[in-house]
């Protein structure tokens, strides 16, 4: 079902600050910013591992960082960030069909945050699994937009 | 200097338990049990990407979940779970050459946990840089074995 690790997704307090320090650090190029307000973050995403890059096409995608700024102190990052500071808050995993791993977990007992898929980063089809039901991991399944 | 997401380090309290249920809602394999009494741990790697799937030479390895039991309470990933609960305690990064990331992020004012490169996952070569001055994120990077 998992077709590889899409991407990890780490709360931060400035963003801006964030993508200059993984730059910096890293070396790695931004290839994405946007303003999700249903989820309430501005976000970047830099690359580990370019999906055109030599990866498989069956892959789908590639591999990222996504930064994430909570638009307020009242939104899922924002509440997360007050709890326990900068850090990993979500895990996403490739899938080839968000549709079809949605209803395969929800049928091995896993609740699910979003019924449907909604938009996600880059033009994804994405939705996310309570991290209860999955180890204590907030789990996002990406189905990557056709390239 | 990043090639791939070589894994994401969950923490667990029963290693079983959590390598059923990845295995009933995920389909994940395992490749690999060990248990590192440096780390204070035991571990099982479940295969996300495999690496003899298709996917580039240059990448050097796959893509795992790596589940993580603490072999006490007192040990790095016991004093996690106490703190935190079960979650992600770590991700590691695939490089191609350990002792040349830990020399450029060293440089980059990055504190390393590690000064010289240990004995890792499945016969890989690597090393921690602390949290602190990587956004809230134990980070680990990872030359794997040759293969």
């Amino acid at each position: 079902m998992l077709t590889r690790i899409d991407h990890v997704g780490i709360a931060c307090h400035d963003l801006e600050r964030s993508v200059v320090r993984y730059q910096e650090i890293f070396g790695l190029a931004v290839v994405s910013r946007e303003t999700n307000e249903e989820q309430g973050v501005r976000e970047a995403m830099l690359v580990v591992a370019d999906p055109d890059d030599g990866a498989p096409a069956a892959l789908g995608g590639g591999s990222y960082l996504q930064l994430l700024e909570p638009l307020g102190p009242d939104t899922p990052v924002g509440r997360f960030l007050a709890r326990r500071g900068e850090g990993v808050h979500h895990i996403g995993y490739g899938v080839a069909d968000v549709r079809a791993a949605l209803s395969a977990v929800a049928g091995r007992g896993v609740r699910l945050l979003d019924e449907r898929p909604r938009h996600g980063s880059m033009g994804a089809s994405i939705a996310f699994a309570h991290p209860k039901d999955v180890g204590g991991v907030l789990t996002e399944f990406v189905e990557a937009a056709p390239r």
